[in-house]
């Protein structure tokens, strides 16, 4: 299945079926955050379709699926990690609606369907990402808090991943980079912050949920970091090498924009052998769960290997 | 000094310097935000100058009075809410910064500067907002947590009242009202929902904060509730009756844009008299707390008075 994972890991990734898991995440993250949300009925019903037309839009829910692989491996029970999964995943679902917005990227196209504001107009959209962005803290505080993490825990380490200094510092570096030549140490600080931050958030999350231990907890640290970065290598690969239509999204979007990215900047082969070494070093972290981790390494895989 | 309170309230407020009471809050807030965010200077800085442009535009600072207002009627130190009276603050400035938006209110002028998306376009504006509310919730989650009220019911407090059915609500519904013919009763749910939702919640967690009974949480629901409904009557009514430069906003803007106002559908008089009468169950209110809300009462006085 891959050079990437040691012998070990491989043979669990092995006995794990990926499609099966996903498919089961999905579902179960779907109703979650169906009886989270407001019903698309309730007034003013504009917003609430609005916001249920982006989150059930067909995302992957690969935070979600991040957050509770990390909490099964900590032993942790799903019902327990489940409103920290959909309240990254709000996080996600608004970033994506502000960013897509004619003032930022101004993208028509997501996940095969038209924007949200191409949908409800800029301003409904902005309310709509607004809404999620609320919501995904609401979900947050109605997680039970555990004896190693509090509420405030939690809170915080929401607040601090989608704040000014990451989150929305990485969307605000990667406008301001646009058909500027950068080093690739300022590209990584953008990965980091665009794309990691959230990522590694949503794994903490999970093991916070399961009442990890602090080892266990830096480990998924170490794991979400670089996992994070290799998504996002692999996104900018992505954007060069496949068509809009496999993609869902305006292919070629980084290039007409004159965004950075790895492929411009090191080339496509080099920008594939890091997105492989950051998913080793992934891999690398998950050595303290002993086997346990099955879901975690069967997604950095399936992440470094997707197609779109 | 007034017509509204009752002949016991009348003295309390004689004795109680709002404007000196106003001066101390504003300072002692403006410290805490300053200390409470990222420095301007903070990477990227474009994004932190944005927050801090809006933050501190000179705005009057209820919300923050209000909140340690009510603190003060039940008793509490004002250490304890002020990290409370920083979020909502947050939330309100974020609020202004996306419905002066082109997409929504489209204003050049705010508190008589250029609005945030002016300076700063409108891809930053849209950040800086987002930035706003989170960095609200970041505020609210530093709070120490009591014994009648925990982190989780700060939390839950705050992201209802800022929620898709409260004040996000009211925007929505105040933008879908625009050039329609409304019945004084969307009226009122409009302005429940776009201003008093999060004035209500400023004098709950302010009570939060000294851990109050729960007849004191009552009482300042009230009182949040019919003072809010108060301030966007009087809203309104200036709207209509002052100058842009009284206002440092654009004045006659909701005319123009054919917005649903209490004077566009009861008349001026009627209007104001809806004002007092609010203001006088506000008064009824803080019957509870036996002369100890001088501030509160004068703070519903001004804000009945206020000609800006």
């Amino acid at each position: 299945m891959s050079g990437v994972a040691h012998a070990s890991q491989q043979s669990s990734m092995r006995d794990f079926d990926l499609t099966k898991y996903l498919a089961g995440v999905t579902v179960r993250v779907n109703r979650a955050l169906d009886g989270g949300l407001p019903r698309a009925s309730a007034k003013p019903a504009t917003i609430h379709r609005a916001m249920r037309y982006s989150l059930f839009a067909g995302g992957k829910r690969m935070r979600p699926a991040l957050c509770l692989g990390a909490a099964a491996a900590c032993g942790g029970q799903e019902a327990a990690a489940m409103p920290l999964a959909c309240a990254v995943e709000c996080i996600h679902t608004y970033s994506l609606i502000h960013d897509d917005l004619p003032a930022m990227d101004n993208d028509d196209y997501r996940r095969g369907k038209l924007t949200n504001h191409k949908v409800f107009g800029e301003g409904i959209a902005i309310l709509a990402g607004d809404a999620l962005l609320t919501q995904a803290f609401e979900l947050a505080a109605q997680c039970r808090g555990w004896p190693r993490y509090s509420h405030q825990d939690v809170f915080l380490e929401l607040t601090r991943a989608s704040g000014s200094l990451h989150l929305i510092a990485g969307q605000v570096a990667d406008l301001e980079a646009e058909g500027r030549s950068i080093a690739p140490s300022h590209l990584r600080y953008i990965h980091e912050r665009k794309t990691s931050a959230l990522l590694c958030c949503s794994v903490r999350l999970g093991g916070m949920s399961a009442n990890c231990t602090p080892a266990q907890l830096r480990a998924l640290t170490d794991f979400g970091f670089h996992v994070g970065l290799a998504f996002q290598v692999i996104d900018d690969i992505l954007d060069v090498t496949q068509s809009s239509e496999q993609l869902g999204k305006t292919a070629g979007k980084d290039t007409a924009a004159k965004k950075a990215t790895y492929p411009a900047i090191v080339g496509l082969d080099r920008s594939r052998r890091i997105a492989e070494a950051l998913t080793r070093k992934a891999f690398a972290a998950l050595g303290v769960f002993r086997g346990r981790a099955a879901a975690l390494e069967a997604l950095a895989e399936f992440l470094l290997r997707r197609d779109r």
